[in-house]
C-alpha cells in the first residue's frame, strides 16, 4: 500500500476514534464539549497517532483497534498543547490549520478548560479502554509513559524553555533540547506507546524504535524551522515567517538553509539506522521519516 | 489524637511529599518549576490529600506511606485547578489565600503550563509511585478513577457549567449538579482513592464512602457560600462578598442564610448515616464532616 492511501487510512481511523471518544461524553456543558471536538477534529497532519500504529502494526499480531486508545489519548495531549500553546498569554495565534484558534472561535476560558479537559481525557482513554489483552502491569506504564513525556520533563518543560529562549541567541545544543522535550518526547511516546501494544516488544527493540522516533522527531521540527521560511502561508495554513517576527531560534538561523537541509537528510539517516536493528517489517516507519523530511507543509 | 493535631500532622505530611516530588524534578525550566512549587506549596486548606489519607487508613493495614502518592497526586489536580481558576480569563483573581495567585507572582504563560504541568504530575505519580504492593490492577482503577473525576464528566465540566451560569438566575437542582462536579467529583475521588489503597476493600463499602464522600463534597460548597457572607475578607484569605459581584448564584441567595445553614447540616448527617455502614473506626472522617459544616475560614 502507498503511503499516502496508508496516511489516508490512519487518518480516517483516528478522526473516528476521536469523534467517538468526544461524542461519547455527556451534555453537562455542550460549549466545552464544542471546544474540545473542534480543537480535536480540526484535521492536522495526524502524525502522532499514524506513529502510534504504525510501530504497533509491526508486531504483526497487533491489530489497529488494540492501537486505538493509545493513539487517541497521545491526539488529545497533542491537542490539548496546541489550543493552550496558541492561548494570548502564549503564541497569540488567531489561526491554526486554516481556521480560528478554539480561544477565537469560542472564547479564551473555554480554551482553557478544553485543553485542561483533553489532558484529562487523553489518561483517562488510555486507562480505561484498550490494551485489556495486554494486562494491567503494561498499561499502567504507557499511563507512565505517557504522563513523563507531556509534563515538567517533556512537553510542558520544552514550551517553558521555549518561551524563556525567545529573542535570545541559543546554541544549537540548546535549541535541540528545547525541541526534544516540546516536541520530541510526544513522538517518541508515540512510537514507544504504539509498540508497547505488543504482547513481545523486548526492551532492545524499545530501545531502536525510541532512537528512530528522537531522530524524526528531531527531524521534523527542523523542517518546521526550513518551512516556515520556504513555504506560504496557504500552504502552511499558519502564519508564515512567525518565527522570524517572535525571533525564536531557529536550524536555519543557526546553520543556514543549507546547513539546516543537511541535519535534516542527517537525521533521516540515523532514523534509518536505527530501524535497521530492528527484525520486523520496517517499511512504513521509514516511509514516515522521508515523509517527515521532505513534507511541504 | 485531636483532629485539630491529626490535620496538622496530615498537612505537614502531604506538604513533605509534594516538596519532594518537585524538588525531584530537573532543573529544564526553572522558573516553570518555581511556578509549579508556589502553587502546590502555598499552603491551603489539605482537605482533599487528608480526605486520601483518613479514608485509606480506615482500613487497619493501610499506613500513610501506601498512602502518599494517591494524596499528592489528588493534591496536584486541586491545585492546578486553581492556578487555572484564577487567570484573568477565568475568575481574574490576584490573591489566592492571603497572596498573589501564580499568574500574578510570575506570569500568565508560567501560570498555564504550571496548572498543565501539575495536572501531568498528578497522573505520573499515581502510575509511578505507591501502591505497588496493590497489583496494577488497582493502580490502573485509581489512575481511571481520578481521570474521570478530573475531566470533562468532573471538575472541568462542572467548572464549564459555572462559567455559563454566571449571572444567570439558576435553581437549586442545576447549583446542585454544578457543585458535584466542580469540586464534589475530586473530593469523592479523595475519599475513593485512599480507600482503593487498602487491598480488601469492596463495593459496597466504596459506595457507602462514595455517599459519605458526596454530602460532605456539597457541604463544603455550602460552607464555601455561607462564608463568603458572613466571613472577612483577611479570615478568608481570598476576597469577601465575591459572590455577590461575580453574580454567582449561591445556597444563601437560593435558600437564605438559615436554609443553607440547614442544608449544610442536612448534608452533614447524610453523611454520618454513610459512615454507620462502615465496619471500622470512622472517628476521622466524622470529624473530618464536622470539621467541614463548622468551618470558619
Amino acid at each position: 500500500m502507498s503511503f499516502t492511501l496508508l496516511q489516508q487510512q490512519y487518518g480516517e481511523r483516528i478522526s473516528g476514534v476521536l469523534s467517538h471518544a468526544v461524542a461519547s461524553l455527556d451534555d453537562l456543558a455542550p460549549e466545552l464539549k464544542a471546544a474540545m471536538e473542534y480543537g480535536l477534529l480540526q484535521g492536522g497532519k495526524r502524525v502522532r497517532p499514524m506513529l502510534v500504529y504504525a510501530s504497533g502494526e509491526l508486531f504483526g499480531h497487533v491489530s489497529a483497534p488494540a492501537l486505538d486508545a493509545a493513539a487517541a489519548a497521545v491526539e488529545c495531549i497533542h491537542a490539548y498543547s496546541l489550543i493552550h500553546d496558541d492561548l494570548p498569554a502564549m503564541d497569540n495565534d488567531d489561526l491554526r490549520r486554516g481556521k480560528p484558534t478554539v480561544h477565537k472561535a469560542f472564547n479564551e476560558a473555554t480554551a482553557i478548560l478544553a485543553g485542561d479537559a483533553l489532558q484529562t481525557l487523553a489518561f483517562e482513554l488510555l486507562s480505561s479502554h484498550g490494551g485489556h489483552q495486554l494486562g494491567a502491569e503494561r498499561r499502567l506504564r504507557m499511563v507512565q509513559e505517557l504522563a513523563r513525556a507531556s509534563g515538567y520533563g517533556g512537553m510542558c518543560g520544552g514550551q517553558a524553555l521555549d518561551i524563556r529562549c525567545e529573542g535570545k541567541a541559543i546554541d544549537q545544543a540548546t535549541l535541540e533540547t528545547l525541541h526534544r522535550h516540546k516536541t520530541g518526547a510526544l513522538i517518541r511516546a508515540a512510537v514507544r506507546l504504539g509498540a508497547l501494544c505488543a504482547q513481545d516488544v523486548d526492551e532492545p527493540q524499545l530501545a531502536a524504535l525510541s532512537r528512530y522516533a528522537e531522530a524524526i522527531g528531531l527531524a521534523f521540527q527542523v523542517q518546521d524551522d526550513i518551512l516556515d521560511i520556504t513555504a506560504d502561508t496557504q500552504t502552511l495554513g499558519k502564519t508564515q515567517g512567525k518565527d522570524l517576527v517572535q525571533q525564536k531560534s531557529t536550524y536555519p538561523a543557526l546553520l543556514g538553509l543549507d546547513g539546516a537541509r543537511q541535519l535534516a537528510e542527517q537525521l533521516l539517516g540515523q532514523a534509518q539506522a536505527a530501524l535497521a536493528e530492528i527484525p520486523y517489517n520496517t517499511q512504513t516507519l521509514e516511509a514516515f521519516a522521508h515523509y517527515i523530511v521532505k513534507r511541504e507543509f
